[in-house]
């Protein structure tokens, strides 16, 4: 076997997830998406708006300088096109580009992405004279790692909270830019989306199993989750949300909730991902059930056919 | 999203594994392999060569038109130079170039494999005067399905065994060539070669679960099985090759192996794949044992990479 095709390294790539406050205008969204696309070595995988939110979500991938280079071209196109004072909308927001969230995805570490934060945020604080609040695993103060107290008093109240000790940005003005607010931008795993259907109707016991499972009532610590009911197929379901399914992986959350419902006489009739899933959440699963051992993603045919 | 994303059809991958009756010249080995690399549109993931068994196994991927073209050099190369009359070596034989399977990998039916190998069984008795028989899936004729028995006798009973009914070769002339025998072309699905160790060092256990769970004593219909003792870590392991991990799945076979050695008073202790797996033989699994419904393989993260 030809080890050095094995220990080639991978291309780094990394995807970003910018969340900007305008999604009405489309002609507006058309050009900032362009600004992004037309990058070198960027790829813009997906982005959607919505009206009611009044907010667009660009999703691309590339090498770290190259997503750098993009996500300041997206201020480029950003910041003179939004002005937040004229901005209604149903999901909260602080800022025109609101949030910019770095996901290492391959042949890259968190740290990395960690640091490409930094430097994207220095970059926009200086050139565009926006405030950043770093989050997630790029912030170090345990206050400001959770995007939603971030945001908590939205761009309304932006200037009287940043008047406040402990709301200093990590870079930029100590008061909001005047049209484009702050922009909080961090680190953080690809979210898993992931629902567990049970053979029951109960939303009662939907809702049991998620308060069991979830990390603010006592569960596993990467874990969101809420109990619904799907209507159309008259089942109960356990919604979820994996935050990092490196240290929560998908089979405890599923084993847990099996012995959960089981308590109530209740069984899984399946699970369902919603979106996109890292393949290693799904070969993490496959080596915990069949108990593989000395197993490395090298060893993925598909993985080798790609590094040749 | 962006569905002509997702629905972007693969390029077509076939991959291929020439076995050829020469392990102990390595320089004519490398003539050959040689010829193989030159060829546009292949890569070659992997060569090895045994001087035991005086034999040379490649690995090579590309197109299917690309695959063809690399086989017709390698015969080019391999026919003047391995004259099977004075060829010696542990390893059953019956031709210069022995065997070529083709196998799919992404993109490529098994219906495009077997035509494939029709298409190269033709060419190879037209352009090199060698009889071509087709095995596994290429083959319509149970008797002539499994390479053993094709194989069986050997180079040295081929003219013999040629001569009579229903030993006619499917391509080509009706006695051996001279120097370079017969070739076995066909169509298979991906082996998986895969191990399960037992908490346990008693090789009587391991025996009879390997008769339990493969196709020849009774179990399932695409494993290959036996017993086999660890002598440096005192534990009985049962070895098993998966000829069709589609039909007869990884975790199925982990699973009959777990509750067979319980009836034993055995655990499994861990599970280990030697060499490569496809992805979709993990994802398999996870679907398995997550009740995984409605999954798409362009939810895989970095599948939707590749195509972007």
């Amino acid at each position: 076997m030809n080890d050095s095709v094995l220990n080639k390294p991978m291309m780094p790539i990394v995807e970003s997830i910018p969340n900007i406050s305008e999604g009405r205008k489309l002609d507006v969204v058309e050009r900032i998406v362009a600004a992004v696309q037309q990058t070198a070595g960027v790829r813009v995988l997906d982005y959607s708006s919505d009206a009611s939110h009044n907010r667009s979500v660009i999703t691309l991938v590339g090498d770290p300088a190259s997503v750098r280079n993009a996500i300041l071209a997206l201020y480029e196109a950003v910041v003179p096109a939004v002005d937040l004072r004229s901005h209604s909308g149903e999901h909260p927001r602080v800022g025109a580009v609101d949030v910019v969230p770095f996901v290492p995805i391959e042949g890259v570490t968190m740290a990395e992405c960690v640091a490409l934060a930094r430097e994207v945020g220095a970059a926009v604080a200086e050139r565009f004279g926006v405030p950043v609040f770093l989050y997630e695993e790029a912030s170090d103060n345990p206050g400001r790692k959770n995007l939603e107290d971030i945001r908590r008093g939205e761009f309304e109240g932006l200037a009287a909270k940043m008047a406040t000790p402990g709301w200093t940005p990590d870079f930029g003005p100590a008061t909001p830019h005047e049209a484009a607010g702050a922009s909080v931008i961090g680190a953080r795993m690809p979210l898993i989306a992931y629902n567990i259907n049970l053979n029951t109707d109960r939303l009662d016991v939907a809702r049991k199993i998620a308060a069991a499972v979830r990390h603010s009532s006592g569960g596993l610590r990467y874990v969101k989750a809420m109990g619904v009911k799907l209507d159309d197929r008259n089942l109960a379901q356990v919604s979820i949300n994996l935050t990092n399914y490196q240290k929560t992986p998908v089979h405890r959350v599923f084993d847990m909730v099996a012995r959960e419902a089981a308590r109530y006489g209740v069984a899984v009739l399946e699970s369902e991902v919603i979106g996109l899933i890292p393949a290693a959440a799904l070969t993490a699963a496959a080596e915990h059930y069949l108990q593989l051992e000395r197993f490395s993603p090298a060893q993925i045919l598909e993985n080798r056919l790609r590094e040749a």
